[in-house]
């Protein structure tokens, strides 16, 4: 039984956009991400989208208008809503998102989310 | 649309042990904390329970042993599982409970969850 330390988490690995689980969570998955430069349009049907920025500027673009995020700002898009992401610099974030949430809203270029 | 702040949600009351609601996620309450001493001994039958300190130390005390959490380090507390937090001097914290969730595990010394 021990704490997780999210920097320790995200200092253990560089790759951009690809969420790692640190924890469950009511049968979510609780993930640290890096980020940087734009990803893609996308939704999720079934699930709202947690995001809490730990470093960085993250800009959530959507149809609507955009949300602006900075180190200890949190915003949840809500389930169906189309968003973009965008990193400006590195971002370091925590996700949450039902295990097994495609994290492209698209299996099949979505990416794998291992647990570290 | 705008993101959450979660430092400036935080200097905006001053009650320990009163989570206060600042965004939803999918069915549960996404909540900030102000915590000082000792929390009672609860369990909640129904749900894991998310702690993650943004300021302070906290200990979680449960039957098995104890887990220290600093700022940056989140914790689940399995469903069912007995504990009680404890927190040194103040503590901030970022906490996940499905809507309704009584923060003492009874909903008879529940405090009441305000949205801010």
């Amino acid at each position: 039984m021990q704490a997780v330390n999210l920097k320790a988490k995200l200092d253990s690995f560089d790759e951009h956009w690809t969420p790692k689980i640190v924890s469950m969570f009511n049968g979510h998955d609780v993930m640290v991400v890096k980020a940087e430069g734009e990803f893609t349009w996308h939704s999720h049907p079934d699930t709202d989208d947690f995001f809490l920025v730990l470093e960085g500027e993250l800009v959530i673009e959507m149809r609507e208008g955009d949300v602006h995020l900075g180190p200890g700002d949190l915003y949840v898009v809500p389930k169906g809503v189309e968003h973009r992401p965008i990193a400006k610099g590195e971002v370091h974030a925590l996700l949450i998102e039902p295990a097994g949430t495609p994290n492209t809203g698209d299996a099949t270029t979505a990416a794998i989310k291992e647990r570290i």
